[in-house]
């Protein structure tokens, strides 16, 4: 429990807010997307080339948004022997909607019945990809508040993204991530640098309540994404400029590591390139280091590009994809490992690069480094803002950092050993999906043999449309059985 | 605009977060609850008198959770002269879900196109009645971060409650309720007081996405309120005792005006008398005033009632409802003014109630007072809290509530000029809303003759489920025509 005190209303606010440990689940199945170009009868690397996607994970009837969260709260817990009366507040991001009224964060409470802790302050948040983010702010707030009464705050995001038949079925991908919120972090949001940029559109959206499946406005929804990045990435520099007293205006030089929602991972590559083109258009490259300057030599000719227009300009575009390369092997590569494996998750999928960039770097690569984060969630919603690893030269932030990292540790492991299932059975089970959503009186005939140690599956919709649901036995490592 | 200064994250919260301004919107249209009892042929009396209710009130097929929710924020800001860049948050608490990615706050940032403002946080927050509680705590706990940039927040709650046919059709409603939250305010938080109450129920849901209307276990429904209500109401209670260090327990003595979320009318008198009962099992009867005191006099055979089986006991519900009948008539019964004229409106329900004490008090009366609040949604959340209205024998303070309950001076003759409806064309009504719900390429069929001056309503769902809206004509004294 980070603080004991009866906090009582004006006490300071409590210093380095961040994430103190972090677990992610994604689907043990998952299917491979040169297969399914195959299947799909499109050209040759058009998924995995074209769009950067290498495999894609699914869920069969017998998960569900509620099922996904459960197992990844009750396995953040068990792992770091967390107990449910140490939460003080736990708040749900998600647009996988199974009920208008009834909250995801309602039925997650159903683990805290043993530890008799329902004052947990939090519901769910919804708008597209960026509910994780939202409940992420509110819980950093909720610490910051007179109202914080000592405790730890959790933050879970979770989707299960499908697509009909077509171009996009692609694209989806499915997973839920659990963050614990606490003072003295390891992972230290930097406080008061935060650019938001939040308009109307109908670039993505599910205004048909009777499919899990989205409507897509492919060339909006690319649009409205890199002008919400081009605007929150503005904003940002301007309040880091003023908020850190730098010598030099903010750029990406300043950013250590950059991390980006991930709808496909061709679209991060192009958004690091992209705020590579905003520091040239407002000739901030001469602060970069003098090997980046060299990248973006020759480029005088572009100076006058408008940057709304360019959005399009393929010209444009691959000129700054190439002479940003370097930038983004060094800064935003490694976050893609899990996007690039799963697919989009929507809320986790920021957080699924945060993860990735933590289990792919060594502890002195990480410490004391900014890592920036864009959130983009359709509609639309967008966040830019940043977290500093701790200094590993401190031993216990570094024993913190260890701890946090070490909970991730399994990552790569699980998704070596996850299921590969042919587009044929694929394509059958998103059927089953579709056929059996929103069912009442329902039980799933997937068997949950194949899942993951400790996942949480649905038994049964009942006549009343009343979820219930049963866990696979848990690994010997110290978790125990939940249910 | 409340700062102008930088916030840098370290100063210290600002003081006094509150309510600064309040708007509400309800339909323009209702039907008669006599009347509804005739035409449904029950029992004269059984909504009336049975619930408390007298008129419900609800929209055409040419409103929608958008369009209730661009009114009650266009209103609030031409009332009170706000400008759109002054707000820095905006959250929506809403169960009346269209969309299952998009969320009304994107619609609402409509608004905010001419003043070029899109750095404005807050997304939309869902669990049955209590997303507006959940907005509210949200904006507070911002306002009190180190990611407060000094700009007011506004909280929107907003639903349409709606019920198939049957018994519990007389208890929908709709409405929507901005508040505009700053420091300095004349109606204060009171910070740390906050007690929360959140399990896993199946009490009220909505399963079924193809339609507006809830599953309800009635029996169930009231038991979670009530054992919700007694949890919240102890736990206050404990923290109260603490925090304000008082001579004497806390109990309902230290409440002025004690306000309740409203499915109808009758379960909030049941609710004050309830928590008569929880201070008379702890002994706490002896704090209340000589003349309150006498009311209780003579139950020392109830005891040993144990208050988890005593839900459903009629003769203790009457014994303590008449025991504390002075109470609900002095702490309760003018909040309901509002609730009993337009029904359950979910999310705005509480706040209106609210609203409601306020347009029937004094200001000598509402002076310095302390207002407890219950915000209950099913499946479930719930939390009570207080706030204290300013003193006004401070010159300052009492401008600043005549401000505010100025605003909100034409309810009475806005319910009053509300058009009513016959049950026969309720009855088509919602049936025009059930065979139109969800449908794309639509054109209402309401014309927005009969609605109040600058009232939005929707135009057109396109082919691509895209919705417009257009906005009646303003009233002349200040209002502008947003569109």
């Amino acid at each position: 429990m980070p603080h004991t005190m009866d906090f009582d209303g004006h006490s300071p606010r409590p210093e380095n807010i961040g994430i103190v440990a972090v677990e992610i689940y994604f689907p043990s199945s998952y299917v491979d997307q040169v297969k399914l170009e195959e299947y799909d009868e499109v050209s040759a690397g058009k998924y995995t080339k074209g769009l950067g996607q290498l495999q894609m994970g699914f869920c069969s009837d017998n998960e569900d948004i509620n099922s996904l969260c459960l197992t990844v709260l009750a396995n953040l817990m068990e792992k770091h022997g967390i107990s449910y009366s140490e939460i003080g507040r736990l708040e749900v991001g998600t647009e996988t909607i199974i009920d208008k009224s009834k909250s995801v964060k309602s039925a997650l409470m159903q683990l805290f019945e043993e530890s008799g802790n329902f004052d947990v302050e939090g519901i769910d948040t919804t708008n597209a990809c960026y509910g994780g983010t939202s409940a992420l702010f509110n819980a950093i707030q909720w610490m910051e508040s007179s109202s914080w009464d000592g405790r730890y705050a959790v933050v879970i995001c979770g989707d299960i993204a499908v697509y009909s038949e077509g171009n996009a079925r692609c694209t989806g991908g499915a997973g839920a991530i659990a963050m614990l919120i606490g003072p003295n972090a390891p992972l230290v949001f930097e406080p008061g640098l935060r650019a938001t940029y939040m308009r109307h559109a109908y670039d993505f959206y599910k205004p048909d309540l009777t499919s899990e499946y989205p409507v897509v406005d492919g060339k909006l929804s690319v649009k409205s994404y890199i002008s919400a990045l081009d605007n929150c990435y503005q904003n940002y520099c301007r309040k880091a400029s003023t908020k850190l007293k730098t010598d030099v205006p903010f750029s990406l030089r300043d950013l250590d590591f950059m991390v980006f929602h991930s709808p496909y991972c061709k679209l991060v590559k192009k958004s690091l390139a992209r705020l590579a083109l905003n520091d040239f258009l407002q000739d901030k490259i001469k602060y970069y280091s003098e090997t980046e300057q060299k990248c973006f030599a020759g480029l005088e000719n572009l100076r006058e590009t408008d940057l709304a227009s360019s959005i399009f300009d393929k010209s444009v575009e691959t000129t700054f994809m190439t002479a940003s390369n370097n930038l983004f092997e060094s800064k935003t590569h490694r976050s893609l490992l899990i996007a690039s494996r799963v697919g989009n998750m929507y809320t986790p999928s920021l957080y699924s690069c945060l993860v990735s960039v933590l289990i792919s770097h060594s502890f002195e690569e990480l410490s004391n480094k900014r890592i920036g984060l864009f959130s983009y969630g359709s509609g639309l919603a967008s966040s830019m803002f940043s977290m500093k690893v701790c200094n590993v030269d401190d031993d216990q932030s570094k024993q913190a950092l260890e701890k946090l990292i070490y909970g991730i540790s399994d990552v790569k492991h699980r998704l070596d050993r996850r299921q590969e299932i042919s587009p044929e059975d694929f394509t059958k089970t998103l059927k089953l999906r579709a056929s059996t959503h929103l069912k009442c009186d329902y039980t799933p005939s997937t068997p949950p043999e194949h899942t993951f140690p400790g996942t949480f599956y649905l038994t049964k919709v009942d006549d009343k449309f009343r979820r219930t649901y049963d866990r696979t036995k848990t690994y010997q490592n110290g978790f125990t059985n939940g249910h």
